[in-house]
């Protein structure tokens, strides 16, 4: 008998082996390539699958959130770099936290916000260790490697008596790109651009001693990473949909999927109505501008086999409806009987994962434990 | 100063006046039209809000998952409509609920469902209140009011000894309207699809004494309700733009929004960044398809005011990007300088509210309170 059977539906469930694989493939090639790596821990939000990382090898994590810097400092970690951008209403939080022995390291992109961690600090008597955010892609956040503002801000961290820690960067659009060529001279520009950043700084006579980059497609393609000292990447924990459009892996090392049960039919439609819609899989929808759109998710039956063109093809509130892709499956009702168990591969494993408090897996002893997550703010 | 300005960022932001103002308009909707009004408690899955809804009229509550039935039923409530498909697995829990003194029905489309139902209720000596689904407008599940499934799915149920307790239908399809004269018509639609459906299993000499309809938009539409005994919805409580977009509602009685602080600035695109991403939102983008699409959220300041043309243009988990419908805002950090807190008001205010742990709100009596919300299955 499945373990999955015994489950209520719908529920998050970890492929351990395949998580397990995941984490030493990553952590292998770091090591290969001589750089530390910090797993963003965003994904997961999950004491025993970031217990899993470090003790493959990571040094440190990232988070989204700081109420993420509390939940895994409690649990011992101390070295943890907030990756958004500081409000300035969190600075006593990350006070509070660095007080209590939290190593914690926030960034900056701006001079406006390197001026309010200034301000902050010195008002506290703390001197702040600051990242300063770099943009290498044109993507979101960040100064770009040759603006004069890069210099500014660590003028104003440095010079005000912050700690400048180092330069960051995340090369978030190598999430639109799918051939090998590409990702690799992806790779390459969020590598130059950061050490690029890194030199300017310390030409000033500023130290800069991390040079960090980071997203799972460049982890994964970077044939070089001279001069950067670590690597951040969270999604390839789990991977997703989403990544194997970008062509970072196979369909059969996705770790995290959705178990759902059949509860009905429209078989004019060719559809199976299944207990697991938006609120379950989230609304992301990423695979729509990629070369292969899954619909909401991709179906699988019980054992975790991909069932070929069964996608889940649009979803309300609790519901989802499976359907064949094409022509309609009009016995739908006897390929996905009602009570049928299915597994669903979800498109972003960090939007799908977030909807859930605990997931279920079987342990390495062979028995069905739960792990819980972390939620909200 | 603004009561918002103690609060950390993302947090779901609850404007009180506005939910009772809707809360009182549907319910003398509803009194006018003389049926009893059974809210949808998927929205706010918040046992506050819910008695509000009571307190002002409704007669019993719908949920979408049996954890929300358990929550409520805890808390006083026993009239209860579980309003998704059954599946078999499912029916413990459901015995469970009702044998410690829950009124709980559950509703079948099909021979196949509505016979495990029949085999556990024989097997455990429960005779199960069932409602049946109808398809009024091709949208989802339900049996067509003139398919002969519907006796026979009646008949299956009433023989076999459960107690087939009505007929209900939900007109889903209404989301895609934006016209008075369309809405007005797909009211009168889903009321006489799911009348004609009644009056099928009456002929047969089966009673069927609930006649249940609804969506926000049909039962704000509604001109005549003959023959119905009961109407569901559920986002009025809040509203949301998708709401907006469909007709039915004004901005000004959009009651739940996210709070959100801006972190930076690209200057050059007209950007500002913002603390609350899809994780906060919800990749929901539902007004896409609508008459105006926005984004992922209409921008508003501290107060409420709506900022027009400021729209939440694009998300990552933790970021969301504000930028100037048109022409780029070249001001935008002297708009929204690094600090700035903003509202953003949600396309769905199901799928966003989901995102979070609780509301905060400023109470009748001027006190900043916060209100927990349910999570998960």
């Amino acid at each position: 008998m499945n373990f999955l059977s015994t489950l209520d539906s719908p529920a998050a469930i970890i492929n351990l082996p395949r998580m397990l694989h995941n984490i030493q493939l990553m952590q292998q090639r770091m090591d290969a390539l001589d750089v530390r790596f910090r797993p963003h821990v965003k994904t997961s939000k999950c004491i025993p699958v970031v217990r899993a990382q470090i003790e493959a090898g990571a040094h440190g994590i990232t988070v989204s959130t700081l109420k993420e810097a509390k939940y895994f400092f409690v649990d011992g970690i101390t070295d943890i770099l907030y990756a958004v951008g500081m409000a300035p209403g969190k600075l006593p939080q990350v006070l509070s936290l660095r007080r209590q022995g939290c190593d914690l390291k926030i960034i900056s992109d701006s001079v406006a916000s390197a001026t309010a961690i200034l301000d902050f600090g010195r008002a506290h008597g703390e001197a702040f260790e600051v990242w300063i955010e770099i943009d290498t892609d044109g993507h979101r956040s960040g100064i770009k490697p040759d603006d004069n503002a890069l210099l500014e801000v660590a003028h104003v961290l440095h010079d005000g008596g912050m700690h400048l820690g180092g330069v960051m960067t995340h090369a978030g659009s190598s999430y639109g790109l799918d051939t090998e060529e590409a990702l690799v001279a992806m790779a390459e520009q969020e590598r130059s651009g950061c050490v690029r950043a890194a030199e300017r700084v310390r030409a000033e006579g500023i130290p800069c001693p991390v040079v960090s980059v980071g997203s799972t497609p460049t982890a994964l393609s970077a044939r070089s990473l001279e001069g950067i000292t670590e690597v951040r990447a969270g999604v390839y924990v789990f991977f997703d949909l989403v990544m194997h459009n970008i062509g970072v892996c196979e369909m059969n090392e996705l770790a995290m999927s959705v178990l759902a049960t059949v509860i009905g039919h429209r078989i004019e439609k060719g559809w199976a109505i299944i207990d697991a819609g938006w609120m379950a899989l989230s609304r992301d929808r990423s695979t729509q501008k990629q070369k292969c759109d899954f619909g909401y998710g991709q179906v699988c039956d019980i054992n975790g086999t991909v069932l070929r063109g069964y996608l889940l093809s649009d979803v309300n509130q609790e519901h989802g409806i499976v359907s064949y892709e094409g022509a309609p499956d009009k016995n739908i009702d006897q390929s996905f009987p009602v009570g049928t168990q299915l597994l669903i591969l979800p498109n972003h494993a960090c939007a799908t994962a977030a909807q859930f408090p605990e997931y279920h897996l079987l342990s390495k002893d062979g028995g069905l434990v739960s792990w819980n997550r972390l939620y909200g703010w």
